[in-house]
């Protein structure tokens, strides 16, 4: 049926960032709306007559012809981008069939088990833009602890991890780790990374940027190279100095996740079987052969009892067993921010201490990434059981840890530009003399973000007590850093709010 | 935390139809996006600094500032009307919190049953439009069928009911029909209320219009009287008349209902649940003590075997029993169009036909309206049992229910413009000799509505032959009626792609 229903359209970028979910404008006075039956929300199929190219969009009716007047069909920057081609090309709209897995998820909203074809099939018409936001919501809704086995995990995982590019790096030990995510300051990637390939274990690390926090690995590293890197530029520098610091972004592996992520992220929806399937796809996708899992645990930290931590290290290791990953998990103190600094500027000052071994460096910083080093270091079959600690320690004190540091960067690229902490500041200070009890991960973050970061690199929180430290009256718990004014001021005010810090006897 | 989030923005209408998600746009640029740390999809608060009220929006970010400039707050037309202020007036925006009943939802994705007060929470939420599509998606597909008991379903049941105005009548017996749908041509309502109002059972009929049909009951009544009217005058027509066909959108109604269904309908999710929660709420309110349920049956209609059939009765019945409803379940014959005419103008005149006793009146529309109407003559303690059928004939065959339609027609005010079959039309004609073997209902209301049904008054198909008939090759199967020539010609081409008529020995 979808030939009769098509009238050409003249295409118009309308720049609306409808992030993962396209969406279509047709005034309410088209022809082509009126006659199709479509409605607000209706999902439609749109064809280019000339490239072949076809979205799927859901539909906004517009009363308004200086966004898209009739004859035109407006597409948001995602869509527009997708059909690849210039304003004012033809293009026709039909009624979108329902992507053909969506019974697989209707079958799974009743309750039944799906096979590997299912979620095959899924994440195939994902990746292709062919599920709505409320499509995915269905199918993540479905899909959470209680209706998945351990054995869908698996299935959803290698799915995922089929959905895009895979890279092959042709090596018996391609390490990687990753950390769960929820503790400011934890930038401990800048660390091992340059402690195990200074050993010559291969570690092509890519990090994401932060989405909801006030730095991502990627955002820091960036303070001090290039970490948009081309595929091949990038494979050079691994072969070269073993590892690297990048932004995983520029290779399309496994796609559905950033997808999905859209989704889960608005609704909370964090099930232990998103969130491995998410984790390891990735993974496989970059090609890792042993990885280490980081999962902080604490009060205000992502997972919050070590029930919890325990049910979701043993789900990492079923699936990654059956994955062919060498797994280890493990669980570490997150009730606290790692090191002093949070935000990009900051915590590249830390980590650059703990490579210079400055004798003001962060100790726990320091300390938390020797112990993550030192599994990875114990992967390789000729470190003895037990030795990787001593290993990681003098690869830092030696200056190797330092120097592989500034090979990868000078390889990266490193920044001409030295980014400074911003340079509007203040003290947050102790309101009587005590100990610190507690300090909270999401509200530090929080007014980190409020600061500027991760955008602002030089914005950022920098702590000058942690937990245990006994503080006097009127001393400084930490300062905040920004460089707008309106940045600036809506930070201190959250930290007037709640500064996060829990003062005891 | 809100109230250090907020910045003055410059309120700006957005002429975007939304439907039923309120949107909010941000200009990329603009500071309050910045600081905010808001990302699209976002869900923000906007509030006004003068008249207290607050709307919930799903915020797109902007790249054009013809659509909202930095320092504007563009909203959808929705978000716009609900904010109640006029463009140009002081908004605020912050970080929307979830709504509480969010936690309950998360308990349902977990497999707990919810309590009626957490039913009551969400439905309060949604009807203040606090809920994002995708949120209402995942309660939705949480209580689709395997999620929800049949405590539920009246839990759910009560709290659409209660989450807008009740209509209170003061009458002992308030009688009430629905079906469930998707049988073209089957306007029973247009017959039934006149039968049973000229025998005095109270029946204050409203209907909605068309959605996905080409024609509803609201549509059809239109091409005779006007059908959107104030409930005063629609309370006096009913007290005189003791019935009344009117469009239900005038009055608040279970409202979450309509919200709900904006969600449903482009998942396809059609649980038993759902649905009967959703008619009976509807009922409820509108006041109804008697209500029939029409639940037509056949391989093309929405219930397809006799056992969903059934427990689909049981489930009406359940509820039913339990709100206080005195309900009636009939399952009809589904497996073709009702009458003749698909479409408002077509419709009606099948209707007339009817009441007035026409000789080529479609007799499948009378009988069934018979059959309906006698069960709810039934209703009445006076009537016989057995005895409503014969009641009903001699009521249409006296005319009087004519007289009483003329009568409800005058009141509601009758039209004066005398609506025709639309001027395009062609016959599809038989390519064999044969028996009628099967019409598809779905193929039908398609080419209906490709014509211009419903908008176009006198659009539709126009039915020569039903299942059963001896057709003579070339003989005319029906005719296509169309206004305007673009929509005649999409029709056309449906027809000729798949005529909706099975021809065989």
């Amino acid at each position: 049926m979808n030939s009769t229903a098509n009238s050409t359209l003249q295409l118009r970028r309308v720049a609306i960032d409808t992030y993962k979910e396209n969406v279509a404008y047709l005034h309410r006075d088209c022809l082509v709306y009126r006659s199709e039956g479509f409605q607000a929300l209706s999902k439609i199929e749109v064809s280019s007559t000339t490239n072949g190219r076809s979205v799927l969009a859901t539909l906004n009716v517009v009363d308004d012809s200086s966004i898209t007047a009739p004859g035109q069909l407006g597409l948001s920057l995602q869509a527009f981008r997708q059909l690849d081609l210039p304003e004012g090309a033809a293009a026709t709209v039909a009624h979108a069939k329902s992507p053909e897995s969506l019974h697989a998820v209707h079958r799974k909203i009743a309750g039944e088990r799906l096979a590997y074809a299912d979620y095959k099939a899924i994440t195939a018409d994902i990746v292709a833009n062919r599920y709505a936001k409320i499509e995915m919501a269905a199918f993540l809704v479905a899909c959470t602890e209680t209706g998945m086995e351990r054995d869908e995990v698996l299935y959803l995982t290698r799915a995922m991890a089929d959905s895009g590019e895979k890279l092959a790096w042709h090596e018996p030990l391609v390490a990687d780790k990753h950390c769960i995510g929820g503790i400011p300051g934890n930038r401990t990637s800048m660390l091992v990374v340059p402690i195990v390939a200074a050993h010559g274990i291969f570690i092509p690390k890519t990090s994401s940027r932060a989405i909801t926090s006030p730095a991502g690995t990627a955002d820091t590293m960036e303070v001090l190279a290039e970490v948009e890197l081309p595929p091949r530029l990038l494979n050079d520098i691994v072969r070269t100095e073993r590892g690297c610091l990048a932004w995983g972004g520029t290779a399309r592996l496994a796609p559905v996740d950033d997808t999905l992520i859209s989704v889960e992220r608005p609704l909370s929806l964090d099930s232990p079987g998103q969130l491995v399937a998410s984790i390891l796809a990735k993974k496989i996708a970059a090609g890792a052969t042993h990885l280490l899992i980081d999962i902080p645990m604490g009060p205000s930290a992502k997972v919050r009892s070590q029930a919890d931590a325990l049910r979701l290290r043993k789900l990492f290791e079923f699936v990654g067993d059956r994955v062919g990953l060498q797994l280890e998990v493990m669980v570490t103190d997150g009730h606290q921010p790692i090191g002093r600094g949070i935000g990009p500027v900051l915590e590249a000052r830390d980590v650059m201490q703990v490579l210079e071994n400055d004798p003001d460096q962060p100790r726990d910083l320091r300390e938390k990434a020797l112990q993550l080093a030192a599994r990875i270091l114990e992967f390789d079959p000729d470190v003895r059981g037990g030795q990787g600690y001593m290993l990681a320690r003098d690869i830092l004190e030696s200056g190797r840890a330092l120097d592989k540091m500034r090979a990868i960067i000078d390889a990266q690229g490193r920044r001409q530009i030295i980014h400074e902490p911003g340079k509007l500041f203040t003290k947050i200070k102790a309101e009587k003399t005590a100990n610190v009890i507690a300090i909270d991960n999401l509200q530090m973050a929080r007014i980190a973000r409020l600061a500027g970061a991760p955008m602002d690199k030089g914005a950022g929180v920098d702590l000058f007590a942690k937990v245990g430290d006994r503080v006097k009256r009127g001393q400084a718990l930490y300062a905040i850093h920004a460089e707008f004014a309106a940045d600036f001021d809506f930070a201190c005010e959250a930290a007037a709010v709640d500064s996060g810090f829990t003062l005891g006897p």
